[in-house]
């Protein structure tokens, strides 16, 4: 900031859709992605869905020259999918992985087998701390009915108290990724309540892309149009949020989102739409860091929505677990019935009649495959039932705490 | 501070091995460091192995009155066991759950159930912001031959981590658990050099207690005798350590242990002696915090030295890796083996010879077991592999910025 009183920083987010074997060229795409970044020369870049380290390292050789410092997150079966390329030195980084991500047996979504995490990653541009954070949310895969609305919604209280509880020495917090919500829905009104991040989408001085800001369109030749037929506009789902902590201001002086197909070339990068924004930080006189103050009777009520959908997932884990632990003890109760009849048969008490074996012993197979999945669903949505429960009573200490001090 | 310039704090920190159905006289012995907490009013209370939350409960119940504030740690399927009692108001919490903790197979070890984690609980006192942390890392079964070594490392690391990025707004870290490692032991020396936390026993200007401060001892009626056997005054393994963050100074005056057998009664509390600080926080005019720099020409060895385990830990896993996703193709050839040879009896290709239908269908459920069991635990070699390597990432980041700015 030395003789310049503001900073301005560009900052690239996107969700890359790059699944290996899955995603529709993929590495046509990856390609493109690297073209652009190296042309666009951005200060940062906030990647999600980078599924393959492969892919990554590619990224990595193609823009050493731009972005000479980068970062990958480790996490769960695949990969988190998440890294950050940055013109600036990255001096620290810490990866979260929510607590609660989807179900192991959900293979079609998949969501669980990634290790769905926050990545933070320490910058330092002209004396300025920024903590900047990269993160995927679980998807949404049926909006009316929506089984995984208590997980994301963990998942956004964590990420919100990873963030103030990460963020207390950085002068700007600034946050890209792919939420998988809507502005207007729950977890996003708690993660920007609770954390007073802004939405640059909201907050930008000029904006240019599709409407309504929207990064899942139909327009796009990649995203299933079915999906999107109750929003013809598309939704809104990625975004880059960000505040100022101690005596700074920031202010988005433009907020730009690529429309489809980009320019001079016959696909999108992606699924999803690229958010790009133009930050202004300013240093000034006094600390800029109220929004929590002015906005808490609102939030109390999100907090309060909150808490009873996650008391809703509760209710069904609790049922699930309750489920699958009489499950088990059924095919405990059958394996210990075949066992009995084993012994009968062995003391002579049916001496008269041939022994089953084949049938006797697929059926103790089947109660032994029965007994080992209904153990592990049960241990499963056991943890599940611990986070929902100690999720609920965060959210009932954080309500009590906003009524205590308005 | 206003009008007294010292603070003088008590802490309390035990495992309390109390393992529903497992340890030996639990609810007695619960009953015990309940009244004795009441008795002796600490300021903060720092508990581990509470695995049962009734167990939690009660002490809540009984100790009501003296610590009005606490707070449980759910996690994992058990429960972290992690829990806090405190004479001041708990402002904020928040769990990290380490990445690494043990085989689920290992059932006689049964660390990796308790989803171990370190617990944060931020408190103020008279103006002076504590940040507390309670954690439990993996158990050491055989020192000789550790092979959990990797997995405390990655977690003594990830602790390590955790408190650095949370704790800079703090004015007072602390830190108290059972960290299964011996003072002298790779993962502390990391722990403590990357922080800059000092142990409360090293530090105390009186001390009364075990010989060397030992928390596992001969002596304990509960401890396994056999396994002290290379230690004859017994190890130390539970901690309270700490530091000051900004303009604040910290000094132990005095600390204790218990030494077997309570007072006026015929057991101990645990297993493990509780660890009892008093500390004088003091403030200054200027910051204490000087560690990390004097000690980093050793600290890097320490970094070295961390990494190097990682990395043997790191080939052991790809090693399981490989041989388990071996076994899984070998059990699916089987399988297709099996498939052909139906197929072919089906065809009529052995049409004189009586179809074995017993051993066939065994040998198949037997196939059909070892594939699901390989690939389940391919699946969780293949997360170990990622967490061993992000973390032997991040130590050489560590090392480099160490080398970089001496």
């Amino acid at each position: 900031m030395e003789g310049d009183p503001t900073l301005q920083l560009r900052v690239f987010d996107l969700n890359c859709w790059a699944i290996r074997y899955l995603s529709k060229r993929r590495q046509e795409r990856v390609r493109l992605i690297g073209d652009m970044l190296r042309q666009e020369g951005f200060d940062l870049v906030l990647l999600q869905e980078v599924w393959s380290e492969r892919d990554y390292s590619d990224l990595k050789a193609k823009l050493g020259g731009c972005y000479p410092f980068s970062h990958y997150f480790r996490s769960g079966v695949i990969g988190s999918g998440l890294c950050v390329f940055s013109r600036f030195p990255i001096l620290d980084t810490l990866l979260y992985q929510y607590s609660l991500n989807g179900y192991p047996y959900m293979l079609q979504h998949g969501d669980w087998f990634c290790g769905k995490s926050v990545g933070l990653v320490v910058i330092k541009i002209s004396g300025i701390v920024f903590n900047v954070y990269v993160t995927h949310l679980h998807a949404e895969y049926c909006r009316e009915k929506d089984a995984y609305l208590p997980h994301r919604l963990v998942q956004a209280w964590e990420l919100a108290q990873f963030i103030r509880h990460t963020s207390k020495a950085a002068d700007v917090v600034l946050l890209g990724g792919d939420l998988n919500m809507h502005p207007e829905d729950v977890g996003i009104r708690l993660l920007r309540g609770w954390t007073g991040l802004r939405d640059a989408f909201a907050e930008a001085t000029r904006f240019e892309g599709c409407e309504d800001g929207c990064t899942l369109i139909p327009n796009n030749c990649f995203t299933v149009k079915t999906e999107l037929l109750p929003f013809p506009l598309g939704i809104r789902i990625d975004y880059i949020l960000y505040k100022a902590v101690s005596s700074f201001t920031v202010k988005c002086e433009e907020l730009k989102t690529t429309t489809g197909t980009a320019p001079g070339m016959d696909i999108p990068f992606s699924d999803h739409e690229a958010v790009m924004a133009t930050l202004h930080i300013r240093r000034q006189g006094q600390a800029a860091d109220s929004n929590l103050g002015t906005a808490e009777p609102t939030l109390a009520d999100v907090v309060t929505e909150a808490r009873t959908e996650v008391g809703v997932g509760l209710r069904a884990a609790q049922r699930q677990r309750y489920s699958t632990g009489r499950m088990a003890v059924l095919a405990l109760l059958l394996l210990l019935l075949q066992a009995a009849a084993a012994l009968g048969t062995l003391a002579g008490l049916a001496a008269g009649q041939p022994f089953p074996k084949l049938s006797f012993s697929l059926l103790a197979f089947f109660a032994i495959g029965i007994l080992l999945l209904a153990t592990g669903l049960h241990l499963f949505h056991t943890i599940e039932v611990k986070m929902l429960q100690g999720t609920e009573e965060q959210l009932r200490m954080a309500l009590r705490a906003l009524q205590e001090h308005p």
